[in-house]
């Protein structure tokens, strides 16, 4: 790109639009259109275009935007797709800065779609013109100096502080609308479409200083530079929340998603890698989503994990406990100061621990002496309030006086009113100060990802740090199975490099026979493991080819002989390299340390428990590379056999430094040599001795074809 | 009981019906349940009873139940609680059959509360009378003969086809309250309060037969008697679908339960180990509670998980994709002919794979045409129909049509509609005729559970076999620990226990120095191992007292001086009983056999993967005591590590008959011997050969407080 792209303000901020296939067919997009925007009380001006039309909404119609003399900021354009390309020229000539294409039928139809699609793309770049779509369902701005409803959605949207993008223009419908059901506002509101120019970089850029923007919410099908993306997250993260719905998780959704959008959605494990590394919170549905956008958009972060429970009945604060656990998080002990406090105002049948249960005779005024209590008391960073209605009660002056215990509160105060939809209607009109939710479960998630998102915070950013390492020789190692036309790197050579980048590995010795074995063995220490190196055998242990725990010269020797005649008796000829002979690390823990590589997301680092569980139970954690030490740290923690590296039964832990080194020289490889494609060090030795901390095999798949 | 207790009926299905406590204070209790039963107009007669009126609604109020001269079956009790026996006293006097006593203050409010509701048992069992409650809100049935709402809660209920049953009041009314929102009714509903009589066994075998309920679902927090239980639930179940929300999973909630219902709430992993083996369906939340109960009350079961979405948007296919893939199910693979037959219907630039996405502008005769299509495929199992509406369709229109395409099918079909609330209601007054979810995943979750149930009845049912055992010598190892006071067995008497029961062990012997140990060994074969018996070590590795891997007579020899040498030098006096000389097993997989007793439901199985995998990696499963056949098979199925039994690699798999047969042996061991509290084999070696597959070490704990 020569020239800088055009900001985003033109189509978020016009101060004048045009509608290109405006209409006054009731249910027809372009009506739909026109109705919004008026209903919606736009604050510039408006002009309809459409040849066909004479007055749409009593206002004078335009043939084509040339035609129109005032500044035009926006163009939307509902003409049929094969009218688009003739509208977006007429608009870059008119110097339009921005358009929103709602028109369908571009690459999400195919081939010729896509070749459509193109000349849209062209024609935007020739003009410098930004374009959201197409096959999109427009965009929203509810900031009082624009009132921009751009959409043909049926339900107007709400002010507030949540920034939305949306893959899925169908998604799009229904997520404003459930928005508006939970009194949920945005600030500004993006249906992407097809992604052909703004996409999700350029949305999150223009919302990570925008202040009107508190809360980022995307839902999206797939990633369009993961790279460039996790960067930018990475830093917007710090200054706002953004959640994520994404969808294609399964290996069959991403077909379904690659038919729909024609875009190319990524593994999961490596889209999950990056929600892990740039801190934003991944949840698992849109209902989910809201759930937890109000909490986000209302509520302070919490400090701790400490939970206080205020109920007037049994059942549900039951539930919220077991939610708060298995969440994570724990049950708030009250200090006795509290519990004195609470048993001076409370029936005395109450129960004063946490869940504090009022009993179902309680008073709107009990929930508003309490609150303020549990508030108060230092171990405890979040009330969750329960209420179900009794026979006598007002749900509505029970929600009141929550509202007023916690005004003021630095603490998140969350409800759950177990009440009928039209109380709870009632409820929500008294403003956006507290989540209101109708289940305790979804309460508490909410709470705990805004913990989740607070921890995140709190730890430091993480650099990845320049390791000293032997470039050229590792440079030399693969220079050389790329010359000879291999994909992969014998073991060896694997070794080698592995040296060469630092990560240490069990003494070896490649020996030519009986006798250089046994003197290389006894040379570095029993037990030693022998292994044929042969090019043309994979399965070495047909032929007896690994023997390990071999206790004496004598038997090194005898194990050698014996392989070299099972092969000499082989029907095939054999090529034998040698005989590896290797110290063997008795002690350790086994632990695998890898790179695969992700089509969409690049080469991913990997750490797992190693040997057969790493294959049977997945124990692995994987992160995009290049990974910081924070990565590599959190990498260690995440799998499920960490309690065995930390050491269980009074053992000593293993040296864990050694492992977070070895696995940023792995990151550090992968990312130096764009032919690596896939490597496994299999097992590394783990071990509370330093000097057992070795790699003892691995494997190396090179890329040959230039990228 | 001297006497059959009496029915349900009197309190289901009463002629005439006493309140006791009637009011016509707005806001009362008294008032509210005199109004429900007028307002839903309960076939029979009622009775207000208050010595302090003189007419209510219109009606002659008694003083006390005795004045009323017609028979009565039911008395509803609402008088504050000191009063409450002496109206039970006047009912049972009168003869009436069943109450229902809603005032609370009895077992939930402390030992003063519980002695009160001691008093109402004794006089319930003396006049043979049934009580509901106290503590509770009522029960329901909506059978046109009775129309019997005896509740306080706001939401009438509706006609349909679940039987309810929930220990919270509280969350009764809640419950009521969403049902009727979701537009699903109920056959019967009971709020069981304290359970001092009527509980959820007896609920649970009065709808076992009843023709109106045919799906069970249950608010839970404890179990009262839950051997009891889990037969009568395996019965059931084979019947009709149970679905349980079992609140109190976490230690922290259980601890919530205890002080709210004054319930024992058993550990979770028991309640999850008889929801699986009686098959009922466990559900997280109540809000899945309805959704899944949404689709058992009106669609099929399935017959395989081979799903069909059909829809007219992408995104929530995918997120639906998503879902089915990750629940276990697979998207179904449409047939030629389908393929063929959705082509001449649907838009050209439809897609015709599955998801089936007629885009945007396909008609709701689309929907009506082709969801016959998919459910005539053979390959279909169930169909999952996604409707976003877009601007111009009337969504009503559509479910109309989707209603009539799946008339008649004996295959299921759930919807789910992405449309705004008001929209939604206006389908749900269509009918009950299928489910309507709000997301795909809810709709898919649904449908999981469906498969679910299906292939537990699909199962045989299994039996718990008798095993040839010598019960004599393994009664005379326990009675000699407990004579002597000890509340465990040594390792030999163990194996000694466990080969009296038919579990092998591997080679071993106790031997009294390094000589006798040497023979041993050489005739059992190397490798051994040597472990020091002592009573008073218990780390014998402190002593160097386990030493693995003795290959020859030698080393033996060496292995047991070394120790006694040790033992010799140490401070204190070390009691040897002697040195177990014991087979080393080699080349099988360690797993954990074992037993261990929960406070409420007893002794329960355990297997797992073994070693130390067992405390960090908690890979194991439990199931209550005593096992089936298809449990023991369940069990080794259900742990993560079951690809290593089944052989990874192309390793032969383990002799899993042997484990299952070790299983069932340990099952009918800890049943029959109640004094076994605890016992653990670990590791039990399972083999690929049969010889190989045995126990290797063993702990038993044992009560010696008789029960």
């Amino acid at each position: 790109m020569a020239e800088q792209k055009r900001s985003l303000d033109s189509i978020f901020k016009p101060r004048s639009i045009a509608v290109i296939g405006a209409s006054r067919h009731k249910g027809s997009i372009g009506r739909e259109m026109m109705h919004n925007l008026i209903e919606y009380e736009f604050n510039g001006k408006v002009f309809p275009v459409n040849p066909k039309a004479d007055v749409i909404h009593s206002m004078k119609v335009y043939d084509t935007v040339l035609q129109i003399t005032d500044d035009i900021d926006l163009a939307i354009v509902v003409v049929p797709k094969q009218h688009v390309p003739q509208a977006l020229e007429d608009c870059g000539r008119r110097g339009i800065g921005g358009v929103i294409v709602i028109s369908a039928g571009f690459r999400e139809v195919g081939p010729e779609g896509l070749r459509r699609e193109e000349e849209l793309i062209a024609i935007c770049e020739k003009y410098n013109m930004r374009m959201v779509g197409p096959n999109c369902m427009g965009v929203v701005n509810t900031h009082r100096n624009f009132f921009l409803n751009a959409t043909f959605a049926p339900t107007p949207p709400l002010p507030g502080n949540l920034g939305f993008l949306s893959q899925s223009g169908a998604m799009g419908v229904a997520i404003l609308e459930h928005a508006r059901e939970l009194n949920l506002g945005c600030s500004m509101f993006c249906s992407m479409g097809n992604k052909a120019d703004v996409n999700t970089i350029d949305l999150l850029e223009y919302w990570e200083d925008d202040p009107e923007t508190q809360v980022v919410l995307m839902y999206l099908e797939s990633f369009g530079e993961p790279r460039k993306f996790t960067s930018l997250a990475r830093r917007v993260v710090r200054k706002k929340p953004v959640l994520c719905v994404k969808s294609g998780r399964t290996l069959a959704g991403a077909r379904a998603a690659i038919s729909h959008t024609g875009a190319l959605a990524g593994l999961d494990v490596a889209a999950d890698a990056l929600f892990e590394q740039t801190g934003i919170i991944r949840v698992g549905t849109v209902e989910t989503l809201f759930d937890v956008a109000m909490a986000f958009s209302t509520q302070p972060l919490p400090m701790g994990g400490r939970v206080a429970v205020l109920t007037d009945a049994g059942g549900p604060a039951i539930m919220a406990t077991d939610a708060i656990i298995s969440s994570g998080m724990t049950m708030a002990k009250l200090s006795p100061e509290t519990e004195e406090q609470l048993m001076e105002i409370l029936p005395e049948e109450a129960a004063f621990g946490n869940p504090v249960d009022m009993l179902g005779h309680c008073t709107a005024d009990h929930y508003k002496t309490a609150l303020p209590m549990l508030l108060a008391d230092p171990g405890v960073d979040a009330v969750i309030a329960l209420y179900v209605p009794p026979v006598i009660h007002d749900p509505i002056v029970v929600a009141r006086a929550i509202f007023d215990g916690a005004r003021g509160a630095e603490k998140p105060v969350l409800t759950c009113f177990m009440a009928r939809e039209d109380v709870l209607n009632g409820i929500k009109d008294l403003g956006r100060g507290i989540p209101i939710y109708e289940f305790p479960e979804s309460a508490v998630n909410a709470l705990a990802q805004m913990l989740k998102y607070k921890r995140f915070l709190d730890k430091p950013e993480g650099v990845v740090p320049i390791l000293d390492v032997d470039y050229d020789t590792a440079a030399g190692i693969i220079d050389d199975a790329v010359t000879e036309g291999r994909d992969y790197l014998t073991t060896m050579e694997g070794f080698d490099l592995l040296e060469a980048y630092g990560i240490p590995v069990a003494n070896w010795k490649l020996c030519m026979g009986p006798d250089d074995a046994a003197a290389f063995a006894a040379e570095c220490g029993f037990p030693v493991v022998v292994k044929l190196m042969s090019p043309t055998i994979s399965h070495k242990s047909d032929y007896g080819g690994v023997v390990v725990d071999l206790r004496s010269a004598e038997d090194v020797k005898k194990a050698v002989s014996r392989i070299l005649e099972k092969v000499g008796q082989a029907d095939e000829h054999i090529v034998v390299d040698g005989f590896l002979v290797q110290q063997m690390i008795t002690g350790g823990k086994e632990t695998i340390l890898g790179v695969s590589t992700d089509p969409v997301f690049g080469p991913m680092v990997m750490f797992g428990a190693g040997g057969i569980y790493v294959e049977v139970l997945k124990d692995v954690a994987f992160r995009l590379a290049p990974i910081t030490e924070a990565d590599a740290a959190d990498m260690m923690r995440s799998i499920r056999a960490w309690p065995l590296l930390k050491g269980v039964r009074g053992e000593d832990p293993v040296r864990l430094d050694m492992v977070q080194d070895a696995l940023l020289r792995v990151s550090q490889l992968v990312n130096d040599f764009k032919r690596i494609v896939e490597f496994d060090v299999n097992p590394f030795i783990a071990s509370p001795e330093e000097e057992k901390c070795l790699a003892v095999d691995v494997r190396f798949r090179l890329r040959l074809v230039n990228e």
